[in-house]
């Protein structure tokens, strides 16, 4: 069973380039359909919506043209802009500086020269590029208007600061005119909300019965949701930055406020630190590079801060330092937000916010995502273009350890938030796949009971192939699923590897989660298992292309056998799912 | 003998415009000289040195021509270029965002248009532009150059990051190659290093004989100087970020070491918490927006934080946020930083460098520069384009108040490190003098033995005239003294006001030190009072042209008659006088 993949990382980056972002935390969501990720790439099923939505009077502005340079007009700015946002930025950065991408910037493109360009933009690489020209998705005009447009400065994109931020707030229902107590019959604690990634919904799905609730229209591309530490409030962030609020104490949960906190974002979290709980809310965004720390219970915007800076390793300015994953602290009143980047990981302290505390942790470069230890004292970070998993010590504000390639951690770790659990052997773990390898890391997280193994990667298992998003088990399960959406073997993305924890020797086994849901067109790509509060099942999303049929599979964690399939016509595209309480008490 | 001036600010500006650089701190400093202000607007004395020393390899590169703007050959770039790093920038800022100075972005430049651009480069304005033409400074086809380089887009000046601050770093003499105790006879707490501003060099003057001990060659026009904790080292810093470490226990001191830590700069300190005696130095440069923490020994560069982010009212994105005045606490591991166009005090704690903890205080705009009370608990900050002294507790970490013209400030404090003394009825003050008025603002900071009159102006006294730019005081003196370096009148500017800090009602003495440096020529500035470690003596700059006698005058401070006059062949602009004890432990 045993199936290393070659390049899986390239083909998985260019499926993400393909979609015009790169991967990251709970992007499994960010993956459309194919029928097989190599079919996918010469042909991909959906259009898709351009995630950087400008604000009015906020246009881009055309850069003075150079001599020497080839020219465009004001029309083929406008396309060449709108294809850059919508497929490069992604991967190469608004500001073409690179980031999971190289780098385009003038000087870099003006050597590589028009024609190098063309062909590179129509045939791809095998290091990830995206055949855009034979794949059918560019014409050949747009291929050279983009080889021209990328000769040329990069247009700086606008600003969003509290002007712009505070124009595109709204409270569609002030706090006071909330319900005080509940005023529905659901089982909120055991609602999962879910992402509908490209009908820019989430669906609530009742944990219980496993039915839609309600559909809430959000941003597009739900990136993640989080809970208020009460549980009360949901909150979702698309990838066009916007933040909806959902009360879940309503007759009909529904939004009550939201807000734009930039043009492109990926994280949302909420204050969890006892007498702070509702208090705040924060939301990173990719473009412009910061963070905006609003009211807990209006979204009204508070503060910004800008997380431009040095990078941590040659200490150079980078001018666009990108938040990746944000988590509200349960030691202290702060938050942790992941700088990408600068690989800097910053504690943001909410106690005073107009003296505003932040420990700058020097970690790694492009910080992605991550997750706590069982404590909740440490946050193990992938690194992930660095192959290196950063530990920080939450209590103490600083740098634990950074894991590398050279203690074991395998190509391009993508943990999502891991997975916990108590290794047979070598007590307390912490675990994450991988999106370049099969392998899966196990990590000891007990310096205290377990000072040999901590911080190191104890053991390395190896599942299906590369190509992982996402590991998951509960405290209460034996089971550690993994999953690999983005593997090319159609097969293999469309099963989930399961482990036996109890003993880790044993051949994983294979469940055909894909098949299981019943549905036989596209890929039937299996994504993020999720626990229910109990912890006695897990759910899968089979998530295919926009216009085919998708569902959630519902496995027993005991027996790992179906127990449901959840199929309705409104489950478009559902890949991220959050269950309340496991997501506002960090269950993972 | 009140003489209240109108527009003084804006002649002062018009000034430091003329200098190309923003009136600031030690600035005294930042003048040369002239007959009278007045004349000297329109016919400056002395050229000087181009301040933006960019790296080999680092040159602006000319921003792309745009369909109707008017176009610069490569030569007439280059000259544009300069000119506006050695008279606009200072002002205007290097991205043009504006500071002092109005914004000039290539927006509101094309509003005004080529014609009003010309002519008010020409003729300059009441509000402080300098009247390049009529003046004689530019010619009318670099005047032409100029209006035409504004309407075109700013280009973008370069980067100083790790690598470029480290190619900048000598040590001469190695930590273990210098003398294991002093080698040479001076009474090191009673020297003084006086800044030879157009000479680009430092004087060691030795309090006792009044002699000079040694010249230092240094960066052009430095700014500050600066003791470590221990008295030994002292650091200055040139306009051109060059920080020279200078070693007071050798035979000879000299420099030791140097690093040039970006392409403008104004401020350097010393780490002075107890255990972290000598530890660390931090110089904070204008361009590029940064600070770097630096080895106390070496003054190699460790640390470089990027000050860019939100400005402190609108949140606003700002590109350019210049370090001004710097000082080390007391009370805990931190340096206070103060960054100027956000309106941010920063306190850097740098206990642990690699997890680097930062409390941003939301203040004012345009923080400039202030000093501590005489608990050293709390600072007192000017944000002078904004009439307003913020005051800080480094104990707590928070901003106390913003003190603005409501409560009793004069227009543009400028207060230097300001002069702490105890008013006879309301206990202890801080004083202030200002830019743009007569008055001195007493301000109260004794919250528990005086809590009614804490953080509030107790009184207003009036001096000689606007353009004042230090007050000083000692523990052990009853006077204040009030300079007005700046001010349009040759007689207010060439003298001292001194008011009897017993009586504060009775009339200020007028000492004409300018008279009794015994020099005939030139305006014979005075200014920056400074005290000898006793306390009995304080020193002024009587500060003439490069190519005029200046001299320093030495008052006897019981008596306030003339005690001695420093002149020598190489005192050439001496400006401001840093002795060594007070400075080391911030007496003031």
């Amino acid at each position: 069973m045993i199936n290393p993949v070659t390049k899986t990382l390239g083909m998985a980056l260019a499926v993400s380039a393909l979609l015009g972002f790169s991967l990251s935390a709970a992007t499994a969501a960010d993956k459309p359909s194919g029928d097989n990720l190599k079919k996918h790439q010469t042909s991909p099923s959906g259009k898709y919506q351009p995630s950087l939505d400008v604000m009015p009077g906020q246009k881009m502005e055309q850069p003075g043209q150079k001599e020497g340079v080839p020219t465009l007009t004001k029309a083929e700015f406008g396309i060449a802009n709108k294809i850059y946002f919508e497929r490069c930025a992604g991967c190469h950065g608004v500001l073409r500086k690179g980031a999971t991408g190289k780098p385009l910037t003038a000087k870099v493109t003006k050597e590589l020269g028009f024609d190098h360009l063309k062909s590179f933009i129509t045939y791809g690489s095998p290091g990830g590029m995206p055949n855009w020209g034979t794949s059918g998705e560019m014409s050949e005009n747009e291929i050279d208007i983009m080889a021209r447009y990328l000769l040329n400065e990069p247009p700086t994109p606008p600003e969003f600061g509290m002007k712009e931020v505070k124009s595109t707030w709204k409270v569609h229902i002030p706090a006071d005119k909330r319900p005080k107590k509940k005023m529905n019959n659901l089982n909120i604690e055991n609602l999962f909300s879910v992402t509908l990634r490209d009908a820019g919904q989430v669906a609530l799905i009742d944990g219980n019965s496993k039915k839609i609730v309600h559909i809430i229209t959000t941003g597009y591309a739900v990136h993640i949701s989080r809970l208020s530490a009460s549980g009360r409030y949901l909150f979702v962030i698309g990838r066009d930055a916007l933040v909806n609020m959902i009360d879940l104490w309503m007759k009909t949960p529904a939004t009550v406020a939201e807000i734009k906190i930039g043009m492109e974002a990926r994280s949302v979290e909420t204050s969890k630190y006892k007498g702070y709980e509702d208090k705040y809310a924060i939301a990173g965004a990719y473009w412009p590079p910061q963070f905006v720390i609003m009211d807990g219970d209006t979204l009204e915007p508070l503060k910004i801060v800008s997380t431009r800076g040095m990078t941590v390793d040659t200490q150079e300015y980078h001018p666009e330092p990108r938040v990746a994953a944000i988590v509200g602290s349960h030691y202290k009143p702060e938050f942790r937000v992941n700088v990408k980047e600068t690989g800097k990981i910053l504690l943001v302290n909410y106690e005073d916010i107009n003296n505003l505390k932040v420990t700058s942790i020097a970690a790694e470069r492009f910080l992605h995502d991550g997750g706590l230890d069982s404590t909740k004292r440490y946050f193990l970070s992938a690194a992930n273009a660095r192959n290196t998993i950063a530990v920080i010590d939450m209590k103490e504000g600083k740098l634990v350890k950074l894991i590398t390639e050279n203690d074991g951690i395998g190509t391009t770790p993508h943990p999502g938030r891991g997975a916990n659990f108590v290794h047979p052997k070598f007590g307390p773990v912490w675990a994450t796949s991988h999106l370049g390898d099969e392998t899966v890391a196990l990590i000891g997280t007990d310096p205290k009971g377990h000072p040999k193994q901590a911080w190191k990667v104890v053991q390395s298992l190896e599942a299906q192939g590369g190509g992982s998003l996402f590991v998951k088990t509960h405290p209460k399960s034996k089971n550690l699923w993994v999953d690999s959406p983005l593997n090319p073997e159609a097969d293999v993305a469309s099963s989930i590897a399961v482990f036996d924890i109890n003993d880790l020797s044993k051949e994983y086994q294979v469940l055909p989660i894909g098949e299981w849901s019943g549905i036989s067109e596209g890929v039937r790509r299996v994504v993020q298992g999720e626990y229910n509060k109990a912890g006695d099942e897990v759910w899968f999303s089979v998530w295919n292309g926009k216009k085919q049929e998708s569902a959630i599979v519902v496995v027993d964690d005991k027996t790992r056998k179906l127990k449901a399939v959840i199929k309705d016509k409104r489950l478009v595209t559902p890949t991220g799912k959050f269950n309340v309480y496991n997501t506002m008490n960090d269950v993972y």
